[in-house]
């Protein structure tokens, strides 16, 4: 309706996470259609998706709708959809509700999900945190499972109700262990009374040597004593082997230790990234493009693809190599930079400046994760922060980047709230009744078992 | 664990609504044991559940972790489960999961929920608003069909698709049909580009000759001229003779005039009320016993049922008759009452006092209901109120009935966020994905239809 006549240039972007998102800001003032494809009709700010899944935090406060944040933005259509295929050869997508949407120049965006490594059939017993249905997901399965073992006589099963087993020890993984052991000893501390949640058991396992691998060794070993004083039981340098309904069985990678089975009914996978699937079927329809293991498409220094200057890949999605030869990093101000970037580029190809231009190049302010209260690391350039420093500046820039400014108020005014009176609010079991006897976890029977641990 | 040692007297409370909240927290300081069982593990503020039927409120803002309500209240302990039977010669109840909760006294408060007055194949088509899970789907709903006739160019199709019935001109229905309005008129103004949001067609339907029909003639006069302000089409005295996937036909019940079909894809249901079925439960259990048509049971003066003195029903699962003829309403404030009232006599009890109670005496402080911005009716006592002021009155009563502080703020400052910029920051599509083809709405092919209006 308030589309100009005439046949501007069309730029297609499809995922409204954070390189899409940035992209799409950074074509406000073209001259051009710009369409934004999701699957949700919000942006996720998924770095605090953790704390929906641990009842600190309600879903809408880290989820922005897409036509709120573009409502201003004239040139720019929000579809709600999926992309089915890709018709190159007619610059056009089609998706799934069979629409088709012609596009002069693409941007996918469409992130990553977490991988089971081949293990497909352990989801079901060991859910993700990508989206808010998992994070509710987790929630629930978190709370039940205390709620389950206030009613449960048998000592054996209450410990194995009690148990939650983290895998992967990388920023959601450490964020995930500190936030369940802080909702066990802090918040349910008083709210049972035939257990007593401190003694819950958590569990956080890494196939490295040190949990948080990409920060500075110092770094990791603090985040380590830092969750093992709050009670979790680090395990490095072991892979999980099995899943199952009520149990992992996690395997050392060096010495001959045997496997070992820890008795458990939640399980939270945090191991492991793969790229959307979008990727391959644009090397595919292309051609002679290549995809890594993870699934991620090999771009140009400028985020385009090899041979289509009209077509990017940004984010998670992309496999991009610096000047120094190193690939960038999963994470999201790669992913906002480099939406920016691509606009900027196609900013300039559309006023018909056509002088060869700059390579990307990722600026890295710095890593930071969060473990528990006041506990944090952060490093940025040859600085390193630990403790509530690090935490204080973790706080602020994760309030500063919300997208709304009434988001970062609620957000703010429930981490005081939390702050103070160790509670955790949005602690709901909401969708499928927690005492309902069909629970999937426990339909399966539980064989014999040797638990060495 | 917290659990004193020793025969104490245990007064069993199923159902931590407004009534069971009231009279658990009554039984603070009483000698016994008291249990409150409920399903969820939330008390959940249903008057504002409309709230988040559309996108202004999170679910976590209206509900309270019932846990932490009960936190430190040592006597008490929270069950969550559901009542499958009650066994009153051995004085207990068996939960569905196997358990037994013995009682020396019980209380039932398990409330009610929606009707279909014999037609429950319309509550896939038309969902009714009692549960978060009911909010959040409808929200999924309204939200999906303003997208789904963005994308659609069958004008006929996407005049259905932005046609919204509300059937039912109680409060709910009101309250939401007035929502819905806001949220086309207002929040969504700017964001399609497609469609106006504005030109959305709203019906509210009620049975009787105006709505809100428990208010003073006036003020339901005044309610229906605000709604009709606000683009709401009012349909007084008639009925829904049919509900469909994609359509309701409704039948005015005096003259002559035909059935009248109109196309929808979005039906709320706020008409009908009936008990919770452990009232029927309770009283084949116990013999003699009335439930009314609504399956509510017929309660004493004291809130006990016929020829047992320990066995008390309250709230809108009691039928209620006072002193004056008249029958209570299912209103939160009576439930909150009797609860308190039913505490109070519990304590006498055990205390030993057997003489002569007085009855329970509702002190109605009035009703009130919100028809959208600065727009809402009250009375109490004589005083009737209507517009801002009104509007005012609300505000700070639901505010302050808000369980907890936390959510009181909460709540506040996102009313006062959605009042200066018309925004609603929830309206997200979670659950299921909005553009998926299956849709159930729509894989029931549409037969040829008349349409009258």
């Amino acid at each position: 309706m308030n589309e100009p006549a005439g046949p501007r240039h069309r730029v297609v972007i499809v995922g409204g996470g954070f390189g899409g998102m940035l992209a799409t800001q950074g074509l406000r003032k073209a001259p051009c259609n710009v369409t934004v494809i999701d699957r949700r009709n919000f942006h996720l700010f998924q770095p605090l998706l953790y704390q929906v899944a641990t009842g600190a935090l309600s879903p809408a406060n880290i989820a922005s709708p897409l036509r709120s944040i573009f409502r201003k933005q004239k040139n720019t259509k929000v579809v709600l959809g999926e992309v089915e295929s890709l018709d190159l050869p007619n610059k056009s997508l089609l998706l799934k509700d069979g629409a088709v949407i012609p596009f002069d120049t693409l941007i996918l965006a469409t992130g990553s999900t977490h991988t089971y490594f081949g293990h497909d059939e352990w989801a079901v017993f060991a859910p993700g945190l990508k989206t808010i249905e998992d994070a509710t997901e987790i929630r629930r399965r978190v709370l039940s499972a205390f709620e389950r073992a206030e009613r449960e006589t048998n000592p054996t099963e209450k410990h194995r109700l009690m148990t939650f087993v983290i895998v992967g020890g990388g920023p959601t993984g450490v964020e995930m262990a500190g936030s369940i052991s802080e909702l066990a000893r802090q918040t349910l501390r008083f709210d049972f009374r035939n257990i007593d949640p401190r003694t819950a058991r958590i569990v956080l396992i890494e196939g490295q040597t040190r949990v948080l691998s990409m920060f500075h060794e110092s770094l990791s070993a603090k985040a380590k004593a830092c969750l093992e004083k709050m009670g979790v039981e680090v395990r490095l340098d072991c892979h999980v082997v099995e899943v199952g309904p009520d149990h992992v069985v996690v395997k050392a990678d060096s010495g001959q230790a045997e496997a070992a089975r820890i008795e458990t009914q939640t399980i939270v996978w945090a191991a492991g990234v793969k790229a959307s699937g979008l990727g391959k079927r644009l090397a595919e329809a292309i051609g002679g493009i290549e995809t890594d293991r993870a699934g991620r498409v090999t771009v140009n220094n400028d985020c385009t693809v090899n041979g289509r200057s009209d077509i990017f890949v940004i984010g998670d999605l992309a496999k991009f190599t610096g000047a120094d030869g190193k690939q960038l990093p999963g994470l999201a101000p790669v992913a906002m930079q480099q939406g920016t970037y691509v606009a900027g580029l196609i900013m300039r190809q559309l006023k018909g400046d056509t002088s060869a231009h700059e390579p990307f190049r990722y600026w890295d302010k710095g890593s930071m994760a969060t473990i528990g209260r006041a506990k944090a690391v952060a490093e940025t350039g040859g600085l390193r922060l630990s403790g509530a420093i690090a935490w204080l500046a973790w706080l602020f820039i994760h309030i500063m980047y919300l997208a709304r400014f009434e988001n970062r108020v609620l957000v703010l005014f429930q981490w005081i709230s939390n702050y103070l009176t160790r509670g955790r609010a949005a602690r709901l079991i909401t969708g499928e009744m927690a005492h309902k006897p069909e629970d999937p976890n426990r339909s399966v029977p539980r064989g014999e078992t040797v638990v060495k641990h």
